[in-house]
């Protein structure tokens, strides 16, 4: 499990939306962040990760990737990203679950308005 | 809610279980670590607290907490405490949903095996 959270933050900093997309189940949902509409289904996810991916955000691990004691972990990362407002730091906790095979099954990323910092232009 | 997260570290901080056991609803559910058989119920939860607080655990929030866009909120810590076998940091994430009056109605741990380092005697 730890290894697939670390190749999804390296994938997405490699800016490989097809890594991405191939740590995840067929039939996966992805709610980023929770409480909207999950991405239901390996389609959907493809197209969220094809446009996240591709605004150039930055992942980093803030503290060692957490696993439990079932088919489930957790990693607290900071996402660097420029948006139309400008740079951005936002602070985010993903949740995976996991199949047998070692897929997603299901992530969900905790972050709301209140972890976005904004940054003054230089 | 960061509030509250922030409060249950605090409380756990003080060795006050009581502090801790008010931010649960009567009604919450505990599953530390995930993968385990859930407490549920304030009288569950009360007897785990009472217990857990006692072993003189020190927390350490090692991120900001994380919101979302719903009624939940996660945070990265790391827990410093003597077990029989000696020193022991284990490296946990808390995600934690809300209800309406502000209290935890879960509270989910996750940490495993891996995420627990023994320390040598000094």
């Amino acid at each position: 499990m730890r290894a697939a959270m670390q190749e999804y933050i390296d994938a997405f900093n490699r800016r490989d939306a097809e890594a991405v997309i191939a740590l995840y189940a067929d039939d996966a949902s992805v709610e980023d962040p929770v409480g909207t509409e999950p991405k239901v289904g390996i389609e959907a996810i493809a197209e969220f990760y094809r446009y996240s991916v591709g605004l150039g955000a930055e992942l980093s691990l803030v503290a060692p990737i957490r696993t439990s004691h079932a088919n489930s972990a957790a990693m607290a990362f900071d996402v660097q990203v420029t948006l139309e407002q400008g740079p951005c730091l936002i602070r985010v906790i993903d949740v995976m679950t996991f199949n047998e095979a070692g897929k997603f099954t299901s992530m969900r990323a905790y972050w709301g308005p209140g972890d976005m910092a904004f940054q003054p232009a230089d």
